[in-house]
């Protein structure tokens, strides 16, 4: 149970809540147990208005309290405590926070199997069948789940939270407050063979990757997303980078702080990505270019080449019924005829 | 070993065999080791002929027995049992399943940690590793495989198999008949944040992801898929539905019954699939739109917009050879000039 | 630490290093940390020159010892050993294997649960939860690192490297020198359904899939890949073979030696691929097509018929300014139309 009060401070953290000071102690200290959509919101839950087009579900709502502009302030019944804010979807994923299932073990399972030479920070959790390398350093209060390995020589910041069955390959620095949920692979070994130029042998020499994996502070990585290690250099995630499930990043990739990528993205050997870009899902980005900072690239863009100018960037063609299709792709062929 | 008699028993599970009542004694007690295709397999194997493009093959071949159409029927060997069926690909995939290996451990393996509240039905199996959390509940007759992790208060209905590595985050509901294949990922946190828009911070607010994961009856989910938990509703998985391999369903996908999805699809946020629908590789499918029942998407499709009529749809554009690609993506660009 | 003469010894195993006969007895002894660029590179450090493009960082490098051609021999400078060699990048990653991490447990961990009828080599590592099942052969000198999972009878040949979280299904069979990165999922049951052409039932009669996956020698498969088991045949990867993060390799695929497949590339069921091919990130290969040998695809292709003649092939369209995109997406639709 979480009362206004809570949530006020906590949205402060962000932004001020502009009526705080009209709020009766009643309403300061009303407490509320989730959050609703404006329309199934109950008297519990808190709701809240981001997008106008949904101004009609405000005035019939029956949630205990919303989130809202100053401009829409008066639309919210009487009965429901209204929160003034500049942004209410900024504030609703703030709160959104307080809510959240608390993780109910803690402390060291006794079948973690933890190297001598780790070095484990205060209140840290690490669940079952947890393995911690040799000179394995953990910050404080970081939360490892179930079956997460972290290998030798690897450094955590503090606050992390680490979901069952993450690998951390050996020598790779994680910053303080980054998520990685269930099944990342951080620090595999990345995709570098050198062909073997003996006609007699259709082998490949493989490239032992020297590098590492340095990810910033306040970083998320999404289920099964796999981030490799670099060749010789490192492969480097800046601070602030969100990241979504099933993402490939190949070795000796840097990608600049605050940037966002979608599932499914692939990005190939030695690319660099600059700040605070957008990238779609299923975009494929080749190796060896640059992406310059403010670039959004929609889903399922293919980049063959360097950008260098802010802005955003598709590709592809969208989805039609099969019969036009055929017609299509068939003059996009002739398209290629000399 | 399967006797012609059990094969009958499984088969009509579906459809009737047509000419179970024709068979000798000696016949239905014919025992069979497993399933060969008409050129390969041996007279301790069973067959199938579906495609009338290898009926030259049911000729000649030395399968002990084989599922066949009536009209076909009198093309067999004659020391060749054939069953006569409607649909011998059905009958196949029914029959399949008496052949398959059966897991070889049962039973709570010791070394298993399971929370005090979590209650566990009759005749499950759960293997070496497994962590099942508070409040669990797990139907009968399911089976867990090694390293399964159960996050607290989910519950599992009867007759489940979940292979190694398969995490189920915390309050989700998986129904009957579900199969999970290794590595699935159910229940991780949505991708959802908001821009902090704090210009002096790039960086982006957690939405801690409240909603939780619905899956149907007769479920089946393959190696590697993601199936994020909803933001403040659920994400729901119908009955009978299908899905491959690496796929991404995000936050508060609802998929329909009976759809198929192959291998690297994936359904951005809020999308709705509806009953039916048949979805190739490595399509993808933005946020926040509807596709109606009984739609088909060719593989690699981009669906940048609802579908409201059902049919096949297709994008993209087919492999040729490079040069001549190159000259097609120029032209293509230069479609975009004003 | 490594040696002049322990790299020359590397490096001949599959090239001379032309010019060993004149380097001195002090040259011979000096010892090696790493490797790094040809501008990084410290006295401790080996370099490279494998693209003249980078010829200028050669004549200013502080690197201990270089590997180059006889070309470029008189342009680095005097205190740097050079090796000269006709291929310098297969040079480097011969070498770069020495300079790698070695993993640091060695012997069978006792957490580990290996059933009594399994066979374990001379010389092999099994790490911490390692599940290994019934009649498992594990070949001399393999090392499976933490969590890893072989089910009942599968076959595992000598000098493996398996990270963590690798599950290999049943009745598998994997050669000599096999690496197979974190979370890589052998033999998972592919994804084969026949529709239950009953129409009051929106369902799916599962296929058993009863093949196996049989894998060659010196496979490399990175993390997170699938490849899945076959229904009646085998899904088989020939020797040499090297694999990506995140890909998808279905039911009945046939991969020849010497093919390479960058990430997140798809391979639809009983596909065949051809010897030495070069498929790039993200390809996706529709199912019962056959590709030739010495095929290069681009990245993102799309193959919907079979290749028969050897050669480059490419697909789809790259990034534009979304703008302009927009438009010439709009043109290719109208291409479509009768």
């Amino acid at each position: 149970m979480i009362t206004i009060e809570q949530l006020i401070s906590q949205i402060e953290q962000r932004q001020p809540v502009l009526n705080k000071a009209e709020l009766s102690p009643e309403q300061r200290r009303l407490s509320l147990e989730g959050i609703g959509n404006l329309t199934t919101a109950n008297c519990r839950q808190l709701s809240f208005l981001s997008n106008p087009h949904y101004l009609s579900s405000l005035t019939n709502t029956h949630a205990g309290a919303v989130l809202i502009t100053e401009e829409h302030h008066n639309e919210a019944p009487n009965d429901t405590v209204a929160l003034i804010v500049a942004v209410p979807y900024l504030a609703y994923a703030s709160v959104s926070q307080l809510f959240a299932r608390q993780y109910s073990v803690s402390g060291i399972h006794p079948t973690a199997v933890i190297a001598d030479s780790a070095i484990i920070g205060n209140h840290v959790t690490i669940g079952a069948f947890c393995v911690i390398g040799e000179q394995v350093q953990i910050g404080d209060r970081c939360v490892l789940e179930a079956h997460v390995v972290v290998e030798d020589n690897t450094t955590i910041g503090t606050d992390g939270v680490i979901k069952p069955q993450v690998v951390i390959g050996h020598d790779c620095v994680v910053g303080h407050h980054v998520r990685l949920y269930a099944g990342v692979s951080i620090g595999s070994e990345g995709f570098g063979f050198a062909p073997t130029s003996n006609p007699s042998v259709t082998g490949w020499e493989r490239i032992a990757q020297l590098g590492r994996v340095l990810i910033g502070n306040h970083v998320r990585i999404g289920s099964h997303t796999c981030i490799d290690r670099g060749a010789i250099d490192d492969t480097v995630i800046g601070n602030h980078v969100i990241i979504d499930n099933l993402v490939q990043v190949a070795h000796n990739v840097r990608i600049g702080d605050g940037t966002a990528i979608a599932a499914h993205t692939g990005i190939a050997g030695s690319t660099s990505i600059g700040k605070r870009c957008i990238i779609g899902g299923a975009v494929g980005i080749t190796g060896h270019i640059d992406i310059t900072d403010d670039v959004t690239l929609s889903a399922m863009t293919m980049v063959t080449k360097s950008i260098t100018t802010a802005g955003s960037y598709s590709s592809g063609t969208a989805a039609m019924p099969t019969a036009n299709w055929r017609r299509a792709a068939v003059r996009f062929r002739q398209l290629g005829r000399n």
